[in-house]
């Protein structure tokens, strides 16, 4: 395993057709939870948690559901953008080995929490770096992951008895995969194209490039 | 430098105290911004921006906010907490070499942002899926982060002329360090202890452990 950051970093992709299906080494799958759960964040709350859904039933009926709200979001399109969109395959729910669900519990640490008290999502932001350390560690581990986010999150909450507080961030398929892409999916289907980093940067201001 | 994803992945801590002031070397920035630009985002919209902020007056400006948003939290503390909130430095803004401002813009690729219409948000946790990219990158490169999270956005959006629609998601301090500490500050401060990984594992459904 080529498990230089730089290497993983620009290797990992956003896996929806290559999972083969077959289960995940025991280890790996600690050593990617540990990484997940060594994220930073704001007050120290860690205020991730992580379900991990093997149950076919439960993700038969989130794939249900999924199929839905694919549907809901192709009517809204143009029909050239819902032609393009018809041939992406938007989930390896499936087909994948395992689904992690990351939530975050927002009354982790209250009332006091260190660095919140000027910014209410810094709790949720946390949450979306334990994902990435989660992301670049299973790619590590010849892995692929994808996040599905065509979903309610009512919908998600009610499926796995997640108490009300609680928010669910992401729906992760984990898995071997036959290969990694090279280019993203999107932009091989020519939903869209990368933008160069220099449109990203500025100098001292917004206005300055 | 030893940039095993693992490594980095466990070594990286949120730095305060830690600054030398020295410059970063170009290659090594540019490294960093390509690494966060490579973040995976929701329907390849790539909403993010860095504001790359050199300018000592605007440092200036920001700290001295900062050190008002402290004194605002450190005021709604019991006599207990504020008193260990007294020992926790919680920026480096002007020891550090750069601040690199991150913003969300959640107008590009809209209206149809592929994976958006069900989950508001997915943008901004894409925003922050590029950060956590730029802190582990950063610090295979030897450098520190920190992320500043006593400020409003608002007055950020003022200091550094960002538009009205864009949001600002976090203030990082970057820049070379003497050395990166092994427990958490805030740990090592008695403000809080961190979890076992357990404690966040859930099987199938948010009840079952």
């Amino acid at each position: 395993m080529n498990a230089n950051i730089y290497d993983v970093i620009h290797r990992r992709r956003d896996v929806r057709a290559q999972f083969t299906g077959e289960p995940i080494p025991d280890k790996s799958l600690r050593r990617v939870l540990t990484a997940a759960h060594a994220a930073p964040s704001v007050g120290l709350t860690q205020p991730w948690d992580f379900i991990l859904v093997r149950d076919v039933a439960l993700r038969r009926e989130f794939f249900a559901h999924v199929q839905h709200e694919r549907d809901c979001f192709a009517e809204t399109l143009d029909p050239e953008a819902a032609q393009r969109f018809a041939r992406i395959k938007i989930d390896g729910v499936l087909e994948s080995s395992l689904s992690i669900v990351v939530t975050y519990d927002p009354d982790r640490g209250s009332p006091a929490v260190l660095g919140r008290h000027a910014i209410a999502d810094a709790g949720l932001y946390s949450v979306c770096l334990a994902i990435q350390n989660l992301w670049l560690a299973a790619t590590a581990e010849g892995l692929g992951v994808g996040w599905v986010s065509f979903y309610r999150e009512p919908f998600v909450r009610d499926l796995l008895d997640i108490p009300e507080r609680i928010r669910p961030v992401a729906w992760l398929c984990l898995g071997p995969v036959t290969h990694l892409e090279t280019t993203p999916d999107l932009e091989r289907h020519g939903w869209r194209q990368r933008r160069p980093l220099d449109a990203a940067l500025h100098q001292d201001r917004w206005t300055a490039k």
